[in-house]
């Protein structure tokens, strides 16, 4: 439980779960939001110090995923933060193009429930389209 | 992927995991500082909804835990937002008491990354043998 007890290897300091992977929260620099929540793997985690921009382990593809690899919206990292269980990874970050969701939205919590439903109550800024070279723009 | 394809259900249109849980992200209200990281199951969401004050699973005790029940630390609830994939769940809480670690901090990130080692930033402000009961205070 203790602060000081944490293994001396930052990387190992951290409590992997079973597939070797942690959750790191993605909070915007200045405005406070939360931006999104993905995977990191070891790699990932000390790429992500390396580079200064956020790398995850995108659990879809199996693969490392360089945030704006495809969409250009790089995260710049200031700050990366390990919570009392060191089970959680929060990184503060400055987000390129204004967009971190792959819908076009800021960020991934655009959905409030209100009267025992989820609305949508933050805007499309760009077509996911025109972010990921299919449509015209991007 | 479209935000209007989820169940009518609220509780069902939450991705549950293979235990039938969800990370939970508690945000303070005004100061944007990320005060946890938690779970919950239908169940907990359901009474987080209904008390309008925050109800987690415990994964180390495996029982609903009424967040501040030991601690007097309540979390007040004013918003629940769901993200893009509907895996992960942000609340909006005020905190009472203005402690929400169980170490007695703020809130759990109270560790940062400095020259390849996780330090300590962030004082605690009430002793955890004072605040569980154990010591003079509580």
């Amino acid at each position: 439980m203790g602060a000081s007890s944490l293994p001396s290897d930052w990387l190992e300091a951290v409590k992997w779960d079973e597939r070797g992977l942690v959750p790191v929260i993605a909070q915007e620099r200045g405005s406070g939001k939360i931006l999104m929540v993905a995977w990191m793997n070891r790699e990932a985690l000390r790429l992500t110090r390396e580079t200064g921009h956020a790398v995850y382990w995108s659990r879809s593809r199996q693969r490392l995923w360089h945030k704006g690899e495809e969409s250009g919206h790089q995260q710049v990292v200031y700050a990366l933060r390990l919570d009392c269980d060191a089970d959680v990874i929060l990184l503060e970050v400055e987000q390129m193009g204004g967009i971190a969701c792959h819908t076009g939205r800021h960020n991934c919590f655009f959905r409030e429930l209100q009267g025992g439903e989820w609305v949508v109550v933050d805007p499309v800024l760009k077509d996911p389209n025109a972010i990921y070279g299919k449509g015209s723009g991007g």
